[in-house]
């Protein structure tokens, strides 16, 4: 609290942003109020201009400023294997390493009955419909190795599977560089239920 | 670079403020995506009137929504007493206390050569035509103790010295429930140097 009331209801909107404490929403406010006339119309108009221009694929639900989103609308891409994954940033993750060339299906979030997530409010529906079209032979469902990762991805399988159509989840075990001593016992214990031979 | 152009313009601008770095600026910008219009009119309104009904005390140069700030215009704080401070948090952290009873002047930063600020960006003038009235006693010059806190103190310390005013800083030395053994040489030879006789 400031005793500035203009400023404590900014200092307010900061932190309800994700990440941000009380302390560090107070030193944003003040940096704004440094900021030029000008400087605030471009964080402004940054906002508004990212709102207005960014809605979901109808597709694949990721993020998108295009009618389609460039991977949707990307002939060389492989139709038949789906990646289903939390948000728009697991689709930038796996951008990045560029192994995998299928398409992806975007959930806009993770079962979560402590939050009150529930199934509905993800894009499950939608996934449903793309499964209409036979020619989708895989869906790997890559969700984090978080508690609300794995049931999301179990519930998806459960739903999936009557369906007929294969699900997959991603390989758990020890990562790249990673020390055994420094894994803890549940990635220890899934690197070696999930061992593999050598190829 | 998400591949979406407004949306990375909104991570630049998230970025552009101090202590967000680039994966904590994309995760802000994703998180305003998801506001509802209402939310973001009560994000960007918040900006726009802080902006507005914030400016300087034309007194101690701290920031207010009023004509005088409540600290220069309460009766009972002692005007013979100046706390010269870096900025507004700090006349906070001061209020917090509450042991100090008298008035303020806020520099609005450091002399800082590595980032090009010299004495000129600092609200010293106004300090300088605060003294020209003869009741002011005393001047503690309450900067960080960083270098740029203690280069700028120094600064203050010898214009003003000439001005015959008493000029003070505030002590160094082992912070409250500090243990010896973590104390830095600095702390600890500062410490012994303003050692104190039991009273």
């Amino acid at each position: 609290m400031s005793g500035i009331e203009s400023l404590d209801i900014l200092t307010e909107q900061f932190a309800r942003l994700p990440g941000i404490g009380r302390k560090s929403a107070q030193r944003l406010a003040f940096s704004l109020l440094k900021y030029s006339p000008e400087e605030i119309e471009a964080f402004i108009g940054a906002i508004r201009d990212a709102k207005e221009k960014i809605h979901r694929c109808p597709t694949c639900q990721n993020l998108t400023d295009r009618d389609i989103c460039p991977i949707c609308s990307d002939p060389g891409r492989d139709r038949t294997v789906i990646c289903v994954v939390e948000d728009a940033r697991a689709v930038m993750a796996f951008e990045k390493v560029r192994s995998f060339r299928g398409v992806y299906h975007v959930l806009h979030g993770l079962i979560s009955p402590m939050s009150g997530v529930t199934p509905d409010a993800l894009s499950l529906r939608e996934l449903l419909l793309r499964l209409e079209d036979a020619s989708v032979r895989e869906v790997i469902v890559a969700t984090g190795a978080t508690t609300e990762g794995e049931a999301t991805a179990m519930y998806i399988a459960r739903l999936l599977q009557p369906l007929g159509v294969k699900v997959t989840r991603l390989a758990h075990g020890i990562p790249f560089g990673g020390e055994l001593e420094y894994a803890d016992e549940i990635t220890l214990s899934r690197a070696l239920e999930g061992r593999r031979d050598f190829d």
